[in-house]
C-alpha cells in the first residue's frame, strides 16, 4: 500500500470534530432529558445503537462478526494473514441514568482509529478490530462484563445466557429479540480468536486526572475486588426505657464498621479502596433501638496481598464488636471477588509513547473500576487509555468529557495500535 | 359506711386472679397470632373493648363520662361532695404489633381497685375515677397521647379532632362511626373536672426493673425528648475510582455522627439517652459513595438543662463535620419537644408506703418513655407506679409480664388511692 507523503506518523492525527459528531449522534439513541443516556443491554435501544455501529463498521469495509454472546468484531485486515488482530473496544450498553461517553468513546475512539487510517489509505501489517463488549454494566442482567467475561473464560457462555432481568427474560432470548444471537464462537477457549494486543480508551470515572490536570492516563493495571455483605444482630428496644448500658444496638455497631473500614482503606494509601455503599436499618423506627442492620463493604486494592490484608482487618473488626455472650453478632459475608489484573508494559509504553508524540505527559494511574479490558488481559497484552471527565462524576447523566481530551486519548489510542500493528 | 373487720387496710388486696382473668379477656379482642394485640385506636377492635370495659363500670354501679375527644371516665362517687376525683387509668389502644399489658395494664388495674372496694364495701371521701384516654398511641393519628393531651390543654381539641389517619379519616369521623364522639368537656381549660390526683400504672416497658430484680418502681418524672431530623450531604462517586482522600462520603459523617449520638448520651448518665433509630442511605448502591444520609436523632434526659447540653453537643458534632469548601453539609432540624415531667413527692411517697405494705422495697426509677401521666401531671399531682415486663421488651406481641408483678402493682395502686381519696 502507498503511504501519503503528506502523512508522516508524527503529522498523523484523527479528526476530532468527527469523533465528537460521532458520539454524540450515537448518544441521540436513548438519550434522557437531563443529558444523559438510558440504553440498557438488549434492549431495542442497545439493537439500535449496534446497527449504527455496524453500518458505520460497513462504510468502513469492515469484516463483521457477531458471536454467541451477541459481542461484535468490526475487522480491518492486515497486509499480514499470519498476525492476529490488534483490538481495542469497549461497551455501547449504560446504566439506568448513564452518560454519553462510559463505554461509548472506548468503541467510537476505535472507529475513528480506523476511518482515520482508512481517509489516510494507511494499511497494517497486522489487522485491526473495534470490539462491541455485550453487556459491560450489569444493570439488567449479571454478571457484569458479561461479554468480554464470556470471551476470556471467566465464565461460561451458557450461564451467561441463562442469566434473567427482573421480568424473568432470559439473555439467550433478548440476543434473539434483538437479532444480535450470533454464530461465532463466545470464548477463546471454544475457538474465538485472541488478540495480539488489547486497547481500551475510556474516562476514567474518577478524580484522579482532573486533580492533577493530565489529560492521558497509562493505566497500569486495575484494582481487585472483594465485596461483603454484613449482618449486625442486636436487640430491638425503645429508645426511651433502655439506659445506654444496657442496649444492644446494632446500627451503632454498625457505624463503627463503617468508620472502620474507611480506616482500613486509609491504611493502605494510596490505591486501597474501602467504602459501604447500602445500609439497611432494622425496624428504621425514630424510638426503637435498632435491632438488626445489614450493610455492604467493597474493598479495592492493587495487590491481593493487599486485598488479604483488608480482608483479615474487617473480620478482626467484626469480631472485635461481637459480645461473648451473644448480645451483638456480626457476620461477615464475602460475595464478589475479581483478582487484580496488571496491563502489559510493552502497550503501556506504547500509550506513553503516542501521548508524547502530541505533548502530552501521561501519568501513570490504576483503574479502580473493571472494566472490559481487565477480562481482556487474561486472553492478551492489554493495556488502557484514561481521559479526565467532568468531576470524576460517571454512571450519571450530568458525566461529561472536554472534547479536546476525547480527541487527544483517540490519538493516542491511534499510536499505540499503529505502532503495534506497524505500517504495512 | 360500715367497715368489715376482716379488712383491715393491711390485709386488703386486689383479686390477682380475676385482674388477670380481666386482661386475657380484654387481649381477646384484637388478639394476633403470635400472641399480642393489635386494636388501633378509633377502629371498631377500640369501640369492642371501650364497649367491654363499660359494661364492667356499669356493674360497679360506675358513673359514665364520654369527653368530645371520647376520653372515658368511670366514677365511684365519694362521700365527700366537695373533693375532686382521685384518678387513675392508662389507654386501651394499641401499636400495629402491640403487646396484652400496654396501656390496658392501667386501665384494668383502676378497674380492680373499683371492684375490690366494692366487694369489701368500702366508700371513700373523694371520689375515684378510671380513665380511658383516648389514642396513646398514636401509630393511626398524630399526636400520639391525644385524649389526655387534649384533657391538659398541650394542644386544642380542634388540632386533634381534625388529625387525619393514611386513608384520610380525622378522628373526629372515628369517634363518630364508633359512638364515643362524647358530650364532655374535653378540656380542663374548658371546664372539664380536674383530678385531685392522678396515678397509672404501667409495665416498665425497659429492663431496669428486672435487671435489678425488683417488683415495684415508683416513677419519680419522665425524661424529656428533643427529636431530631439530620441530613448529611456529600457526593455520590464511584467506590472503585475514587481515591479515599478525594471523598465526600456522607455515610462516614452519618456514622461517625451515631457514635457521637451514643457518646453524648453516655456523657449524661445515668438518665441520658442518644438513640438513631432511623437511617436511609441514598443512592444505596453498592459500589457508589454514599451521596445523601438522612437520620434522625431521639435525645432524653431528665432536665431540661441536660437536654439543651446534649443539644448543643449534637450541633457542634454537626458543624465540625462541615467542610468549609462545602464539601460536606450536615443540616439539623428539631421536630419534637416534650419538657421533662417531674411526678408528685406526697403521691410517689403514698406508693412507696403502699409497696411497703405488701413486703417489697420499691425502686425509684424515670420514665423514659411518654405516658398519659405526663400530660395528666400539668393539670393535677400526679405519679406512675411500674411494674417489670419480660426482657424490657414492649411495643411487641411478645411483650409479657408476670402474673404477681401484675397483682402487686395494682395492690401498690390500691393503697395509694385509698390512701389519698381516704376512708369513709
Amino acid at each position: 500500500m502507498s503511504v501519503s507523503p503528506t502523512l508522516a506518523p508524527l503529522a498523523l492525527s484523527i479528526d476530532g470534530a468527527r469523533l465528537w459528531a460521532t458520539l454524540m449522534e450515537l448518544a441521540r439513541i436513548g438519550a434522557t432529558e437531563k443529558g444523559g443516556v438510558c440504553r440498557l443491554t438488549l434492549t431495542d435501544l442497545d439493537r439500535q445503537a449496534r446497527d449504527r455501529f455496524v453500518r458505520w463498521a460497513r462504510e468502513l469495509d469492515c469484516e463483521l462478526r457477531v458471536d454467541r454472546i451477541g459481542n461484535i468484531f468490526a475487522r480491518r485486515p492486515g497486509t499480514d494473514p499470519a498476525r492476529r488482530a490488534v483490538a481495542t473496544g469497549s461497551h455501547l450498553d449504560t446504566q439506568p441514568t448513564g452518560g454519553r461517553f462510559d463505554g461509548n468513546y472506548g468503541v467510537l475512539a476505535g472507529l475513528e482509529v480506523l476511518r482515520t487510517l482508512k481517509q489516510a489509505d494507511i494499511r497494517t501489517r497486522a489487522p485491526l478490530e473495534v470490539c462491541v463488549w455485550t453487556n459491560e454494566e450489569g444493570s439488567r442482567f449479571v454478571p457484569v462484563m458479561m461479554g468480554s467475561g464470556v470471551y476470556a473464560g471467566a465464565f461460561p457462555l451458557e450461564l451467561a445466557l441463562s442469566a434473567t432481568d427482573r421480568e424473568g427474560h432470559s439473555v439467550a432470548s433478548a440476543l434473539e429479540a434483538i437479532g444480535y444471537a450470533g454464530s461465532a464462537p463466545a470464548a477463546v477457549a471454544d475457538g474465538a480468536p485472541a488478540f495480539d494486543a488489547y486497547f481500551e480508551a475510556h474516562i476514567e470515572q474518577g478524580p484522579i486526572l482532573e486533580a492533577q490536570d493530565v489529560v492521558i492516563g497509562a493505566v497500569t493495571g486495575a484494582l481487585g475486588q472483594r465485596w461483603y455483605d454484613l449482618t449486625v444482630i442486636g436487640q430491638e428496644a425503645h429508645a426511651g426505657p433502655t439506659p445506654m448500658n444496657l442496649r444492644r444496638d446494632a446500627l451503632l455497631v454498625a457505624s463503627r464498621l463503617v468508620c472502620k473500614v474507611n480506616e482500613i482503606a486509609r491504611g493502605e494509601a494510596p490505591h486501597g479502596r474501602g467504602t459501604v455503599g447500602c445500609l439497611t436499618v432494622h425496624p428504621d423506627s425514630r424510638n426503637v433501638i435498632p435491632g438488626r442492620v445489614t450493610l455492604s463493604v467493597d474493598f479495592r486494592h492493587p495487590d491481593d496481598a493487599g486485598l488479604l490484608r483488608m480482608d483479615a482487618a474487617l473480620r478482626a473488626a467484626a469480631q472485635a464488636e461481637c459480645t461473648a455472650d451473644g448480645g451483638i453478632e456480626v457476620g461477615v459475608e464475602q460475595v464478589v471477588y475479581f483478582p487484580p489484573a496488571a496491563f502489559d508494559p510493552v502497550l503501556l509504553d506504547s500509550i506513553r509513547t503516542g501521548a508524547r508524540e502530541i505533548g502530552i505527559e501521561p501519568l501513570d494511574i490504576v483503574s479502580g473500576a473493571g472494566h472490559d479490558a481487565v477480562y481482556a488481559a487474561r486472553i492478551a497484552p492489554t493495556a488502557m487509555i484514561f481521559i479526565p471527565c467532568k468531576d470524576g462524576i460517571s454512571h450519571n447523566e450530568i458525566e461529561d468529557a472536554l472534547p479536546e481530551h476525547v480527541t487527544a486519548g483517540a490519538n493516542v489510542l491511534l499510536h499505540a495500535m499503529l505502532a503495534r500493528a506497524g505500517r504495512a
